[in-house]
């Protein structure tokens, strides 16, 4: 009888929840280091995106791709540059990106979610121009700046039961493409959708105070604190784009934004349907 | 880490049948005898249809109220007799049956519910005069036997979100008011609107074999044995009228009909989203 | 060929009322008074308001019951005191009253208008929460003052061309059912229902000068003017409460409201489709 | 109080004609020989038809206009001749039906309903090119036969709640105008409107055994007997076509056809609202 | 291949232009002098009036019938006088512009039209009162000033997907008939249904310096030049209302006001859907 | 004033198609061959969409990609084999295949199209699962024939006025992605859609009885005529699958099949809008 009334109590948690979230817009970043783990991850994060779905909320995926524009680029003996962090994008380089992320990518997770029917449709900024950006940095080249999210596209698909994923390529005014971060992406998309969540999969258990070391990890961030961690070195590194990007999301108008661990397996679900907290949350005021 | 996963697969079981019955309409008949145990259990079934219906289920509450009419007829003198374990009604029982189930029983799970939103409504036969009988046998005086029910009204309720709350009072065609089963009412009500599930809640954990053992529950019944199991006396009593009601709701299309324990906390929320089955499960061939 | 145009001059008087009162709800408060007169009264009442429903208006039938709850109570041996003209209602006698509304004198209406079609459902303030009370006096227990009257429910019925008939009780906060008087639950039906017309139907021709004089009708009554015909003892005892009721329908934005006297047969009938005026016409300024 | 009772007695017989005739689309025919007679008869009928509409009914008006052709052609020097009762219409007669039906009948009968609001619209079979005709007879020139009548114009002004009045032109598959027959249009547009009725407003009471006697009026006809009646001269003259047109009207579909005198005041009011039958009544078997 | 090309221009600079008036009403004032000539140009007209309408414009074609009214007048007999070159229009001139107009000017564009489908339905201001009138000078008798017009019915007629043939009589609000410019009225029907253009087609090509040198044709005037243009004598005679009714189409909101040569094969179409203006336009600042 | 009518002979012509195909769906294979040549080719293709689809046509592109992969296949050193004229498509040729149809030619297509307009969409068979296959033959590993598609997705797009831009690739019922020909899968995706038209842009005037003379252009093929042009050696090498692919379009009820030249300035806009044909026409009996 006890596990009788444990599964009770965990439905009696979850239901609300459903409730809650029902028709409502998530936007689930999905990072390229999770995805290049172990093919199970994939399929398990494909199995959980079906099953939201499956009760009524509208999940969107939004990817890039890094490890696998690497090793297009590398196959073709197209040399990798680094400003800031950020990859130099010229003509070739660009060609790399959209073959890795339009080509590669993409398919793949489709293809994933639609084992459990046939629900998800590949999409890009380039797709009826939705995603409009200029030119970030002159040294970068091909590297864009998102200035807006054209939410009619990925609206209409939500609206017609349809799960997008989207590969961080857009367009500029003159119609070029370019490569655009997919964090800041994800970011502007939950904006544009009005999203109710918007939720980073990575391959770290959220933000740590100390980055090797798991029980550091800080449960709630509101984003007025941002500024004062970065400058204290508390939030630093590849972490520091991800954050920001929660912070604008945040500020236009999205619920909560949450980081949390892809390689938890069920994470997406347990932060969804149950009350314990996985991963930082950021929150405004 | 071991109870995160234990709650993912007790979500990753529910959700399926969350999606399944999506819209579906489940006819719960809950019983005057589980109805007048302790008030808890009023709260913890009501607390359960707003669950459900919260997650895109349409429940239908139909009742009886034995016990509330007894006590009614015993306080103004009216004695109760019984024809084959049916309760001879006249005109003044018919007012202490009217006055019981119309006057108390209906508004208190009416509020029950309502504690939860403003989600049920009360009705009867009478209204709209949906509920259409003749009478069953000139000795039982406004006993009646179930003609038709006109789904208009009640499914017009359920699609504006409501749960209907049903006595089970009647009319015939002249408009006189009868007393009717309720068992079989709800049998009738889940056939008229073409209910996905039909579910008995009363206080016995099903079909027992032997009644004074719970451990001999007769987990499934096929339809067509149920003549047999009333000969070789495995069912008998009370529960003839039940079986038969169940029998006749499977044959009018209702695809599964359940009998369970009312008195176990939430045993409609896990026979509706586990898959372990609870109490006795008739199912046609 | 008189009786051809006197005909034809009925109807050109009646058309363009009809045509007036298309769509509009008309909120009709049956008094216990004249329904425990004789049943041939019910059935005129029951049939009228079948017709205007039948071209077009749209009917909402309020009532009391009185007599009926006087008859419970004595049957059960609870002891019957008033307050300032109002029933005290204990735990004991608030089960009469919703035996007696609920349980005979509610169906009893629905029944009866049945007759002519499968029109009227009954309903009370508990369902869905619709009717919201507060206690009105600690000294008279379960008796509720209108805190505020949800539309959905009856008007979502209204609008399915159902004719709701509404007993009054209602709820508090806690889901606490209270009696609350019939007359100022009229008011406020038709309040929140942005009613064309509030008909009180009771057993008096309308406001007398002298109440034993029915030649001293007051056919048209200025809102504002109540007070002094309050002070100047024109209008008192049991009338007090209805034309206060009539004067808060008016605030709330009723267009037109009519005490009228229900015994006159089709007397509904007379006051909506004629020029001439039955009973006393309350208006604003 | 007896007049009281009266008005209710017309009320109650009324109502329920009113009910069955809600949405159902009546056609009048209106002859020029009602139309040349005092202009109080022309408003009179106006206001019935205002009437009729303001409380749901459907009315189309046809007309002819002899008399007033007559006129013209007399003023233009046209000389009128006949064959078999029926107008030659040569290309200067055609001009002469033009000018006399759509430019000064129509629009008589157009203003005149529209005294009761923005209710009427003239037409003609040559709007929308809606009443095909061919030639009837090589000797009469322009006057057709109807082949069909396109009910998509009319029944799109029906359905917009505009009174068509129609005007007996029509237009061969050529697009040539042709005068038609205003009794025989009347019957096609009945038929190929589903119109609940089909009324005759005419200068003689209805069909007399005696022309000259009107106490001899016939108050049903079967279609069956109508080629007896005609056999026995019982049926004759003019009367002939508009007894055709009723059994076309009839054997197309049209519940009930009448023949009613236009002079009465209101008769059709009285036809449509009162058990007492005016006139004739064409019926089917 | 040059004839290839040339083609391919054409559509490609025609086809933006069925793009931007999809949908958008287009009132062509169709003039009694274009019409009166060889009835080659009515059929070419009316060919183009319904090749624009089969690619998503909606035209409304207003006219009116001097030369036909004229012929009428004659015929009868009576005096035509003019008043600063209006018509004075006495009872008996009245009927003979409604003979003229709606009898046979009307009924001929309609049937013209419809030969190319069942397009076309003829009305006027009397329909469904919708052009309302004042007398404009008592020395003109029933010559109408436009008070009104009420888009209602058009716009229904246009929604549905019918071309209205719309002539220049309308009525006063007590019912009469009067006698309206044609010119003045397209002005008024283009401003009520917000036209995107109003197009009239006339025996000139356009507004000329010189009016007998075609050579010295006004391409573009700005309204707010017009009155200097009368003034200088340049704008004169009957162009005088012409002007005046375009400028107040440019100040109800009318897009542009064309003035065209209806003598020219297809001048219509050509204005629409090429980029060479032909005639005159107008437009605001 | 030639040029004058010249211009109007083009638009009357050219109207009529545009109200035939207006709403209609029209299916372009847009070749490979054509693509690569010089990218005006592309501008004026995509500027002809376009067009077409402003005139209220709905276009599908499908597109594939022969040269591109090539290139792709060689700069990573894949060998490309052939058998019977199919690639043999391995796991690493498909990696090229989908980084050359995905990642690069179905972008270029359809940000060509958005620089008039938000308009079009990429898509590819694995979206939604909408093109299932089958492997067609084992020795060409990832090959793919055509087993079904599913029209909901690009019927939904089409619906919402976008025009999707299909990239040959699809997928089997286990989710693996494969390689499929264009001209089959334009084939299948007009039946599907139920389109009017389908048209192929290829770099060569239509059928031609001599390959190297285009004067020996065939205007209209019989599609029961094929199998005898075939073996008389007049339909040959890569010719021979478009015209099974057309003969199977016209089996599935596709209206019209055409076979044009993509290199001529607007071939598709003179096909669809002009009387004259250009290239060669496929028709069933």
């Amino acid at each position: 009888m006890s596990s009788f009334s444990g599964s009770a109590s965990v439905l009696i948690e979850a239901l609300p929840y459903i409730q809650r979230f029902n028709g409502k817009i998530v936007v689930i970043k999905y990072g390229g280091s999770v995805f290049s783990g172990d093919s199970g991850t994939l399929e398990t994060f494909a199995a959980d995106v079906a099953l939201i779905h499956s009760v009524g909320m509208k999940p969107v995926v939004v990817h890039g791709g890094g490890p696998q524009i690497d090793r297009i680029a590398a196959a073709l003996g197209i040399e990798s540059n680094f400003v800031d962090g950020l990859r130099v994008t010229g003509a070739a380089m660009l060609e790399a990106v959209q073959m890795g992320l339009l080509g590669l990518v993409n398919p793949e997770i489709v293809r994933a979610i639609n084992r459990h029917g046939d629900l998800a449709t590949g999409v890009s900024g380039v797709d009826g121009s939705s995603v409009l950006v200029k030119p970030k940095d002159e040294r970068l080249g091909f590297v864009g700046e998102v200035v807006s999210v054209d939410p009619r596209l990925l609206g209409g698909m939500v609206g017609d039961g349809v799960i997008p994923v989207v590969a961080s390529i857009a367009v500029d005014a003159a119609g070029q493409l370019y490569n655009v971060n997919a964090d800041t992406l994800a970011s502007a998309v939950a904006a544009a959708l009005r999203a109710e969540k918007l939720i980073y999969l990575s391959n770290v258990p959220g933000v740590l105070r100390d980055p090797a070391d798991s029980s550091t990890l800080i449960n709630q961030i509101k984003v007025d604190d941002i500024d004062s961690l970065i400058k204290g070195d508390i939030i630093g590194g590849g972490m520091i784009p991800k954050v920001i990007a929660a912070r604008e999301a945040v500020a236009a108008g999205v619920a909560r934004v949450h980081m949390i661990d892809g390689r938890v397996p069920h994470s997406l679900l347990l932060e969804l349907l149950t009350d314990r907290g996985v991963g930082t949350m950021f929150l405004g005021d």
